[in-house]
């Protein structure tokens, strides 16, 4: 791992990033009190690292029960008095990473959430779906400070409010437009030594473009026509309406110059099947009444399809669709 | 009205349609228990015309309680002994005049319950919708016998069975692939002569694909998001989406040479906003969990466009996804 130049950086006005000191214990915050921010947030919390949770509807069963996760990869148990549970972020240690896993339909409160954890050299990660949340931060708060993530993972809050986390689970990172710095390296590793498998990716719009690939369909169908992924592709027209919403998507990251492999789509489809009915999360906000990340997961990439000369009329048509609901 | 010569027709073997003789009372069968089917052929029968009814689901009721129809046009009751209802079209008297009032997903079910109706002069008039049913209807007992007609009518069954005619109602008519003939015209007068306004048209293809500029948007889209048309043109997203629906179908009739008034779509959305919070009959039929009309109304009308070289993705994509319903 390269060392840092402090000097350098601050010459540089670069902020240092403490959380890449490996002799440090790293402050993390999670902001977003779902399954998926609860869940890796147990995780580092259940290895010791200093986790300090800010929740909204679940800090009262928190508060009362802990957080309880069964797990795939075994289950496990923080009591009250272990978990560092918090109702407002003004109340909260600033963070050296926060790692944010709100909805994207709350975006909108990056202020007023994040804002408060903020030192001079934290680091942020989102690990939210969809396109848009990096720019968004970065806007925000500085582009230096962001990491991107992404979340394989099915994970559901179960309505006693414990976690089940029922498949996969590995994260991929990478830094926001900039190719892979050590502090990378040094997050996946807190994940890595979590029971979290950690990748460190060079090119992370590349990712979030390939996993649109799947989301944009099996979210926007989902979510429009209520059905589970096994449905979706269960007949010929479904499965070339999946289809030729992967091709637009494909067509759009082409555009940008993300060249995946010709057989993306096959690959996608082939693994969708092995996954049984699974919900997605845009077909379970529908269910449970949420607002729908429809901005990010449909609306984002609509546009930069459009504002690059892409047809994408199933896509614009999903979109319209979805956001009538 | 001209006058039929007896001979020349039976030397060319074409039927003689003795609907067209004024001086006849024609037979007429209702096939389809629907509320339109009801409403027309009560209509008819109330105004003294013989009415045979083919019913399945409302049989019991009608045998039970009689024809009971509320209707801004007037109330009207035809008493259990007034009206001539039917299980099993074997058992009802042949035809002059067949009105077909099915839902077009029983179109397969033509051979054995209009069939039996049939004799060699029989008339057929489907007043169901989309795109097909004449055709079907053609290739099964002959073309000449096949008239088409459109009813504009806001009409629902409610769960006591009675029939509650709510707007509109009027009835137009034209000849399968030909100009009007005298019969066409005499049909009408049935209808005129029965509070039902009746309007003859040159031209069915013409009325047929007006008809689908709008119900392929509001049948579609309000089966698959379960919308009232409000709503679906309540947001711009909406109203787009409703307005690419429309170009695709008139781009395809524009292909097939039929031309409509350059503000055709705007004509059709002003004069949905005021129809209210109006649910298609493919919204009801999802929501009573009945077959929906989308070979007739979403297939069909892209077939016809996929096969003439019109680009039709957002069709394509809403009948796909109201496949998957």
């Amino acid at each position: 791992m390269e060392k840092e130049d402090a000097t350098t950086l601050s010459s540089s006005l670069r902020p240092q990033f403490s959380v890449l000191r490996p002799s440090s214990s790293p402050t993390i915050a999670i902001v977003g009190s779902g399954a998926v921010g609860c869940y890796y947030g147990g995780r580092l919390a259940q290895h010791g690292l200093p986790v300090h949770f800010l929740l909204r509807a679940s800090y009262d069963g928190i508060r009362q029960r802990g957080l309880v996760v069964k797990s795939l990869d075994g289950d496990f148990a923080l009591p009250p008095d272990e978990v560092n549970a918090y109702r407002n972020p003004q109340q909260m240690p600033k963070a050296d990473l926060v790692m944010v896993a709100l909805k994207t339909t709350a975006n909108g409160m990056f202020r007023s959430l994040v804002g408060p954890l903020l030192k001079e050299d934290t680091v942020i990660l989102t690990i939210q779906n969809g396109l848009g949340n990096e720019e968004t931060l970065a806007e925000l708060f500085g582009r230096e400070r962001i990491v991107g993530g992404l979340a394989f993972v099915c994970i559901n809050r179960m309505a006693d409010g414990s976690i089940h986390h029922l498949d996969h689970g590995q994260i991929k990172l990478a830094e926001f437009d900039r190719p892979p710095q050590p502090r990378t390296a040094r997050i996946a590793e807190l994940f890595n030594g979590s029971q979290v498998r950690c990748e460190v990716l060079d090119n992370l719009r590349y990712a979030r473009w390939e996993k649109l690939v799947w989301n944009v369909p099996f979210n926007g169908l989902g979510a429009v026509l209520d059905k589970t992924t096994d449905l979706l592709i269960g007949t010929p027209e479904g499965e070339a309406l999946v289809r030729s919403l992967m091709a637009e998507v494909i067509a759009t990251a082409e555009r940008l110059d993300l060249h995946y492999p010709a057989d993306l789509a096959d690959q996608k489809i082939a693994n969708t099947r092995t996954m049984g009915a699974y919900r997605t999360s845009m077909q379970i906000d529908r269910q449970q009444g949420r607002p729908l990340e429809i901005d990010s997961i449909l609306r984002r990439p609509l546009e930069i399809a459009l504002s690059n000369n892409v047809a994408a009329p199933c896509l614009q048509t999903l979109y319209r669709m979805a956001s009538l609901l």
